[in-house]
């Protein structure tokens, strides 16, 4: 679901007349295609004390495992967005019980809104993105094999939450990135 | 600063082929532009009791009052982009206390991450985008000449975060859209 920016031959970097920065400007026609950084909704999902993961069917990183998350798609909330994602990957249906974490992988312009959710049954099964999913005890998580560095991120921050004072209930501030940084490394095999 | 689909003559809708959506495929070169959401990064910035407000420059709302936010742009963290935002309008430098709200605007398919700031200095000044710039104490704020609901939202939400027990102090979950409202009505002037 990626926009590939390479499948664009005709177009070239420079800056527009009275802008500031260098946009992408088609050869054949003079459209200006402004890029924007990316939206990800998603969530760190529950059913009693084990946790919803997916086992990816599609590049990048196919067989490894993530929490349900996918580009924000137009005319949907980012809470909307998040609930059509866990279904489309692992048909689930969730309930969101707040904003877990918000993470910024300024390498590739992209901002994540990872929700804390409930499942509203345990009936989940692989969608097409998806080779598998499975429900997963906290001592199972598969750390080797997660797909992306945010996913790690977002299991332990929901671990954080949990280990709290209060736990799950009550307010709580989302998370953000680790200190220090700004998702602007490359992780190994990606 | 937004982006015009409309100054896209040759680019027509429709869905490519294995996609599931219409998208924008361009007649002359068959580029397909993809449409993302996007990002509105902002700041309710105050100094002491009194809170940064600018007076719009340019459309839309063009002398109106609003707070300090723009579009996400690449390569940077939202972070980064609240903060360049409010030295852009106001020449404000801001340190960031938290996310204040998350509000979707799903009719135009604009998330707007607002983070709730101080101000490091009173010594602000309207930047080329705004016309003029203020420090309003809550009584003094101009509520019938905000440029934007969200404007709205933002601030009575600071408001409601100062009046719970604790204050500005401690966690405390990001706010959203007023109960219902999806950001998909008109506003009356937009
Ligand atoms: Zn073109
Ligand atoms: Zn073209």
């Amino acid at each position: 679901m990626a926009e590939d920016i390479n499948a664009a031959p005709p177009f070239r970097r420079r800056v527009p007349e009275g802008d500031d920065r260098e946009r992408l400007v088609c050869d054949s026609c003079g459209f200006i295609h402004y890029e924007n950084p990316k939206i990800v909704v998603g969530s760190v999902a529950r059913w009693g004390d084990r946790l919803l993961l997916c086992r990816r069917a599609i590049e990048p990183r196919r067989g490894y495992w993530t929490i349900p998350a996918g580009y924000m798609e137009l005319a949907e909330t980012s809470e909307e967005g998040a609930r059509r994602e866990a279904w489309e990957e692992a048909r689930a249906d969730l309930a969101l019980d707040g904003l877990l974490a918000v993470y910024n992988i300024a390498r590739i312009s992209q901002v994540q809104l990872i929700y804390l959710a409930r499942l509203t049954s345990d009936a989940v099964a692989a969608g097409p993105e998806s080779a598998e999913v499975a429900l997963v005890g906290w001592d199972d998580i598969p750390w080797d094999e997660l797909a992306f560095p945010s996913v790690v991120w977002a299991l332990r921050d929901y671990r954080r939450l949990l280990d709290r004072p209060g736990g799950l209930t009550g307010d709580f501030a989302p998370f953000g990135n680790p200190p220090g940084d700004r998702g602007d490394r490359r992780p190994a095999g990606l």
